[in-house]
């Protein structure tokens, strides 16, 4: 069951490609709907979910209802620390100091950012620079990788699409895109096309690469070396003198050729 | 058998890391012996390998020996291009040049080359570009990435630890190093310790990154976006200020502290 959208706040061309993929192998979505009751054990092994009006039997329930932040009993409206009331949120500035200037936040309890691991260990750790030994550093909150561990794995460092186009406009970006098949795969001809890669450029700023987007095995480590690539301001024509290593998946990045605004075919015959 | 040293031309350390991870798990090496002898079929399975006066009874023999660089019979020495007596392999210059300016090679029959199919691939476009549409860029030997599809993959990109203290001083250059527990590992407890993460940094160059190595599962993955970071001339600070993705291996290099000089301890009690 999805509430609305999958992965809401990716790259939607990239989330809709990994329900695609979990579609085909056998996963059944039930788009927006929501559950609101369940009943509990029928027998050891079924329960009963109850949505909408709807009743549907299934085996298991696994809820993935990510977190709240418990920031209402702690006393913040004592010292004035303002939070989001729908969400309890704290909003920050790009210091991660919150309205009461002394009181800072990092984590997963900030407004408007993500909730990551090392994203709350960089911010800790620049904040404690930046408060007590004259650093000037701020937390890097755009050029963050991530990766969705889903059965295809997604990885993402940077702009989606969408804020890309949003943030530059249409006619400043540049998005170059591919299909690939990993080796591996070409073996048992498995999932041929399903594997994609793409990055979105800004044309303005010397086709700066602004967005990484990879869905395939192991894109989670694909995408952290671009995450470093990224931070030294790498260019289209850098990712193209880049030589590549074959065979592996993160190959197809030296070799991007077709723009998404050419409608030319990405579909790969071979590894 | 190896006839020497195991990976000759690349880091040392790193090779006698896979051999040692190879005997461990049960691949036996003959060192310095060389087969000189395979007598043929002793039975349907069973084939015979004499070394040196030593005999040596085998159920496969599998060579990997490398290839030769066929050069003698095309009449090179017609139009006066110079080979390598001893290899067959031509010598050129920085612009893929013979000593015959208007012959040129790339590719595997170059001398003191990578053997490797997407630099022939980026040598050959540069020329061309070079030669047909007024490029000047040249192809760069240096920061090629590669990876060793040993049963632990072994990715590199620029130099071997040999190399740089051997053209920057050992005095200049500082090592970073690491070992890590890929998370599907910990918990069959399986081969803590083996997984190693080295970088090389150039101490008079703002400590940039000018060799790249890494031992663990899909080593190729991880290399190769961190050698585009190399090609933007990634530095030590730049990669401390790159966000990790957690939990993949490749996290590993966003938060390397420790020196091979100061001696201190790499070894890895969790994920
Ligand atoms: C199921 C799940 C999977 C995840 N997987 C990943 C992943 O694969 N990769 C990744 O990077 N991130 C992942 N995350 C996100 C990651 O866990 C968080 O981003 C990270 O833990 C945030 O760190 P933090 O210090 O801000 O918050 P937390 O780690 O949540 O720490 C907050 C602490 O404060 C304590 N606390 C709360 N209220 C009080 C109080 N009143 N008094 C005292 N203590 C209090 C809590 O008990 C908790 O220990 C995952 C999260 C979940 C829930
Ligand atoms: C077993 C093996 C595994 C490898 N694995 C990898 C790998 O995983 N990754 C990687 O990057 N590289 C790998 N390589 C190396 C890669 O194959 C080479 O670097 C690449 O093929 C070099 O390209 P080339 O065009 O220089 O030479 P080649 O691809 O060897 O092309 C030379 C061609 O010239 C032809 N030829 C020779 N003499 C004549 C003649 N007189 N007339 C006409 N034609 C002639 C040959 O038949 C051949 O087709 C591997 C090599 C081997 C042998």
């Amino acid at each position: 069951m999805v509430r609305s959208i999958l992965l809401r706040g990716f790259d939607q061309d990239m989330a809709n490609k990994i329900g695609e993929y979990m579609e085909e192998h056998g996963i059944k979505f039930i788009r927006e709907f929501v559950p609101i009751k369940l009943p509990g054990h029928l027998s050891k092994t079924a329960k009963h979910t109850e949505i909408s009006n709807v009743c549907i039997s299934v085996l298991q329930v696994l809820l993935a209802i990510g977190r709240d932040a418990c920031t209402r009993k702690i006393g913040l409206d004592k010292v004035g620390v303002k939070i989001n009331e729908k969400t309890g949120k704290i909003p920050v500035d790009d210091m991660e100091q919150t309205n009461v200037p002394y009181i800072y936040a990092i984590g997963d309890v900030l407004q408007d950012r993500l909730e990551l691991t090392p994203v709350a260990i960089q911010a800790g750790r620049l904040l404690v620079r930046r408060l007590y030994s004259g650093s000037t550093v701020k937390c890097d909150y755009v050029n963050v990788p991530t990766t969705v561990f889903t059965p295809l794995e997604y990885g993402a460092c940077g702009y989606s699409e969408e804020n890309a186009i949003q943030k530059f406009g249409e006619e400043n970006i540049e998005v170059y895109h591919s299909h690939f098949w990993p080796l591996e795969w070409t073996v048992p001809s498995r999932d041929n096309n399903k594997c994609y890669a793409k990055i979105i450029c800004n044309i303005q700023d010397n086709e700066r690469v602004i967005g990484f987007h990879v869905l395939g095995p192991n894109a989670g480590e694909v995408t952290q070396g671009f995450a470093a690539a990224m931070k030294c301001g790498l260019t289209k024509e850098q990712l193209d003198s880049t030589i590549g290593i074959h065979p592996v998946c993160a190959e197809v990045f030296t070799t991007l050729s077709i723009t998404k605004r050419s409608g030319e075919n990405t579909l790969q015959s071979g590894c």
